[in-house]
């Protein structure tokens, strides 16, 4: 197992059922908003599941463990990224359900093919190119930045490789949720539900979590308010339950 | 003052300063929605406010109570529902400060003048035409449906009556909250604040409070959320607050 581990790499534990993943502590590390996803997101027995942007391949492996779905495929632009992904799948002995495919999500239609997919996940980068710092570390700068790929674009790619009937599931910057309906409707994907996450019951949100329907109407559910954080600086009762077994 | 009281009117008191409000038991009386958008609405010392569809007057009068706006004007398309807002205002003796205008909402450039208010706001018919069970009382199918103005007639009308940077805030179904962010976007009203109304912290919202710029850049702050009542059943202390001095 230890021959998968590269130098100065780190494999951390997910607290969830055993599994493992490998990071670049000097790169980018997954944050709390792929866990949130992973906890909103729902896919049932022998459904296929797409992640536009896998990153370290967080979202595989916690779907894996949270669902019955039958396979997982993370695209990443990076190679190196999308190798360690490859990596951490096999740690936990998920090579044959954990499918890393390294490539554009502006080219996922031609790498994956169009409506495969009965659920697409993402978590990608929040930020619109020039707007904030850009980190000097051309992997941070990618996973925050919307440097390979837009709001748009990655939208556009869910369409693309959704079935009919195929959900969608997103966290982005909530900020930008009036980017999110209208980039959701141009598309043809019906907005369905919708959940602000708040770091305290009483702070504005910063992400919102999103899933729509290709080819539903839109009927959006404003779901309850997700919240981080007692007063008391704990978690709450749903973001303890979120994080799994630790 | 009993003289300004028609046969079947009812004389409510608005727990605020002694104000006092007439309805018709029989036709659409004001719900919870106006206190909350008054509640979340802001108006300055000196500013123009305009209520878009004011029905019984509400919203001007709580706003007196609430701001320093110098005027208040509302428009109904109803002329009996007008004269009854314009009676409440007289007997409240703020009949200098609130002026009732009867029109329809979609002239309301041609009858008001285009851009003459710093603050509009509007508690609009939130139902779709044809989308759930139509009141067979007329006034209150008016004030619950979209028959005679739709959500973007209501948003086009704010536009044209608005200042340069003045401020709109609307209440609405929270699942329509795309529609409105759409509406708002077509309209060149940037989303300032939007907060979400919850009957509980554990169950999905229903309405939506917005705020919007004319001509300013789209930055929304998607606020705490508005919980209206704990698990116990009492309002929660913001309520409470906002419900005034009951």
């Amino acid at each position: 197992m230890t021959d998968l581990v590269l130098a100065g790499e780190r494999v951390d534990d997910l607290q969830r059922g055993g599994l493992v993943i490998l990071q670049d502590p000097k790169g980018y590390c997954f944050s709390m908003d792929a866990v949130l996803l992973s906890g909103f997101a729902e896919a049932r027995a022998g459904e296929a599941v797409l992640d536009l942007g896998t990153g370290s391949g967080v979202l595989p492996l916690l779907l894996s463990a949270k669902t019955q779905a039958s396979s997982f495929t993370g695209l990443e632009i990076d190679p190196e990224t999308a190798d360690r992904a490859r990596r951490s799948a096999a740690m936990n002995g998920l090579e044959e359900k954990i499918r890393i495919v390294c490539g554009d999500i502006r080219e996922a239609e031609r790498l994956l093919g169009a409506g495969r997919y009965q659920v697409v996940v993402s978590n990608p980068p929040y930020r619109e190119a020039g707007s904030g710092k850009v980190s000097e570390n051309p992997k941070i700068a990618l996973a925050k930045h919307e440097i390979a790929c837009t709001l748009a674009d990655v939208v556009h790619a869910a369409a693309r490789c959704l079935s009919s009937g195929g959900r969608f599931y997103m966290v982005h910057r909530a900020r930008r949720t009036a980017d999110v309906t209208a980039a959701l409707r141009r598309e043809g994907l019906g907005l369905r539900r919708m959940r602000f996450v708040h770091p305290t019951a009483d702070r504005p949100a910063e992400l919102v979590l999103v899933c729509a329907e290709r080819g539903a109407a839109e009927n959006a559910v404003i779901e309850a308010p997700l919240i981080i954080s007692l007063a008391t600086g704990e978690y709450t009762e749903e973001i303890n339950e979120w994080y799994g077994d630790r």
